[in-house]
């Protein structure tokens, strides 16, 4: 478990995050920007699009696609910043391993590249806290539980994988606002996909997540779980593909678009 | 303005429906299998298919994709059928230019063909009709009209053209009533698009429409407008790929999928 990390800056603007991220900065982002919009980060080479653009289509949950770059380009619609320095962590995957986590992907980009950026659950957190239903990895400073499922996900092309989600403790009597109000949220992860048991996702301790951090569950709180956007990732250590940047979890693109415009109302 | 048709039989199952169009029924699907999913079928040569992906991620409202074949495959994970018979219409485009309508796309097929199935607007009109909003053409036994707009989709590789909407025209004091209900389906177009001045869109006369037929609009109604997924099939026309077979406007893919799927609580 990671120590409690200071107080995000809630009302910063995504290009002051940015920058400082681009500066060095590496923290989880929960918490950060409050009301933008934050977003997963796939980076493939251009032969491989087709396959994510597909797998992204087939499998909406854990994978709302909110913005893809030109090949080669480092700024996006939705991002006026450089994707390859804007975010605060990023991975690279070499024949579906892990070859690094750094800072600035910089020296790792390649010109074939085309982005991905996948809607988070950042954005319905804050809608969450305001219906007054705890969020409890920001209440404890720490980043997102996430688990690997043993749920599949709809294979595309060359990609295969597992359904990764998030985890938010929620008291059983506020379980239904919780699914209420991220319904409301489709484009990024909508409603949970689950409510209680973990074991029947083939999680077997809570208190060992595959990303980020555990945070308490207390008496009276029930496990809720929500597709999350590092399914890809996973995807991509399952299938194997010769090359790919992403974000490192929980450390996140920040968009220059509001979260109040994937609400529906 | 074609004649009235006779009623079609709404509480068909989708594979009786799809089963007398093999058989050769030629007839728009408006009202048809109520409650059962209708699609814009679009199909393109493999090396075409992310460029048709991107274009409808990135102009979601005409082109909400609900399923993509395997390349050279027949049916589909929503479509128990055959694709190049089960519709009641179908057009072939070469090099943009319409050179064929046809019953039976079967002789058109190529071996590479990508299908794309996008949602369709009837699919809301259930829930209009329920909450007591008229749907005119479906009153007056019409195909739904269809306007090609002045206002750009956004390109994605070699497609772009412009949007093109449906329009029903909506009593005043039932217009707040129609964005609500069509809102709760953002999979299949969702809110509209525009309210009122046809002319905004650079549409010059209703009663003209590019597709389908003109519906009487009575005095006391705006004229509403919704994205349409026959905005492909415009795409087509401007960007002229080399191949492409579409379905008629109107003479839509009858799913197995409920339409109840597509609604957000």
């Amino acid at each position: 478990m990671t120590d409690p990390r200071p107080a995000p800056p809630r009302l910063a603007a995504p290009a002051e995050a940015r920058a400082r991220f681009r500066a060095g900065l590496r923290t989880p982002t929960s918490g950060w920007c409050g009301g933008w919009t934050q977003a997963n980060l796939v980076a493939v080479p251009a032969d491989l699009a087709y396959d994510v653009l597909l797998f992204a289509q087939r499998n909406p949950k854990p994978c709302p696609v909110i913005d893809v770059s030109e090949p080669g380009a480092t700024s996006l619609s939705v991002l006026d910043g450089d994707v390859r320095t804007d975010l605060p962590a990023y991975r690279v995957h070499v024949d579906g391993e892990l070859v690094a986590e750094v800072d600035d992907a910089t020296a790792h980009w390649r010109e074939d590249l085309v982005t991905f950026l996948i809607g988070c659950s950042f954005t319905f957190e804050d809608a969450l806290a305001q219906a007054g239903v705890p969020v409890r990895h920001v209440e404890q400073g720490r980043n997102v539980p996430m688990y690997r499922t043993t749920l599949p996900t709809r294979p595309a092309g060359r990609l295969h994988g597992p359904l990764v989600v998030s985890m938010r403790p929620v008291p059983a009597h506020r379980v239904a606002d919780a699914v209420r109000v991220t319904s409301r949220y489709p484009a990024v992860h909508g409603a949970p996909v689950h409510v209680g048991d973990p074991a029947a996702l083939g999680i077997a301790d809570l208190d060992r997540p595959d990303h980020g951090d555990p945070v308490d569950v207390r008496p009276g709180e029930v496990p809720v779980f929500w597709a999350c956007g590092v399914t890809p990732q996973e995807a991509i250590a399952a299938s194997r593909p010769p090359y790919a940047i992403t974000h490192a979890p929980g450390h996140m693109a920040i968009t220059d678009v509001r979260d109040a415009e994937f609400v529906v109302p």
